[in-house]
């Protein structure tokens, strides 16, 4: 059975990391746009942000949906989300990357599915044709 | 009973929203942004950007954790996401608004935990204080 779907997405929680990882606004950055390149996908934007004494919250917009990140590192503890659209990228390379920098003892994780094809269809006045997540080739890209 | 937990995650699918909405980058920039002031939450930084022909992806980094937006206009859908930390916003007002303003005429939610303190406890090598998600007013914030 086949699921058809505009985009995947994992919640992650990352438990009893390396706290000095997690601390780093410098590598959380530099991860985070690492395991978007992991997964094969297009980074079009970023934003990092450091919270003083503790903490880094950041996202990465990809091509294919996001990347995103808060740290605890006073707790060993960080939320990510892998929101990934298409065949071409692999949201779990993501997640296997991130679980080893940063040294996570125990990770857990949940996927769901975003924009369930069969529900935009039947919650849509009209008839849909194809209902496809547009694959980056057919993508001009603008930032502002 | 009380959950203790650092964040809150909304999970939201809004179906056949006003399509020229979804495809406007200015729009959803303005409306996003102003779903997280709605929420009572702290805007530290955002970053939105535009698909050619279509489509809008964007982030807000709050104090408090984020928003995130992904529109497709030609299907009238749009996955957003709320992460809120903390006793003083309520997530559940940005979804009202963006509802709203969205023109959705269905809309599925879901809400997830993120950082429950009792695993964050039960995974830490040692023994921990208080874990609390910091407030605002402890934060001096550095943008980089």
């Amino acid at each position: 059975m086949k699921l058809e779907t505009l985009g995947r997405h994992i919640l992650i929680e990352f438990y009893n990391c390396n706290e000095e990882t997690l601390a780093s606004p410098e590598l959380i950055e530099k991860y985070m746009n690492k395991a978007a390149k992991i997964a094969n996908a297009t980074i079009v934007n970023s934003v990092f942000h450091h919270f003083n004494p503790y903490g880094v919250s950041g996202a990465v917009i990809i091509s294919e949906s996001h990347l995103a990140i808060h740290t605890w590192p006073e707790y060993g503890y960080a939320a990510v989300d892998v929101f990934t659209c298409g065949d071409k990228i692999n949201p779990w390379t993501a997640f296997d990357f991130l679980e080893g920098v940063f040294g996570a003892d125990r990770s857990e994780s949940m996927e769901i599915p975003r924009g369930m094809v069969e529900k935009i269809r039947k919650f849509h006045p009209e008839e849909l044709g194809k209902v496809t997540f547009k694959p980056e080739e057919d993508q001009e890209t603008i930032n502002y």
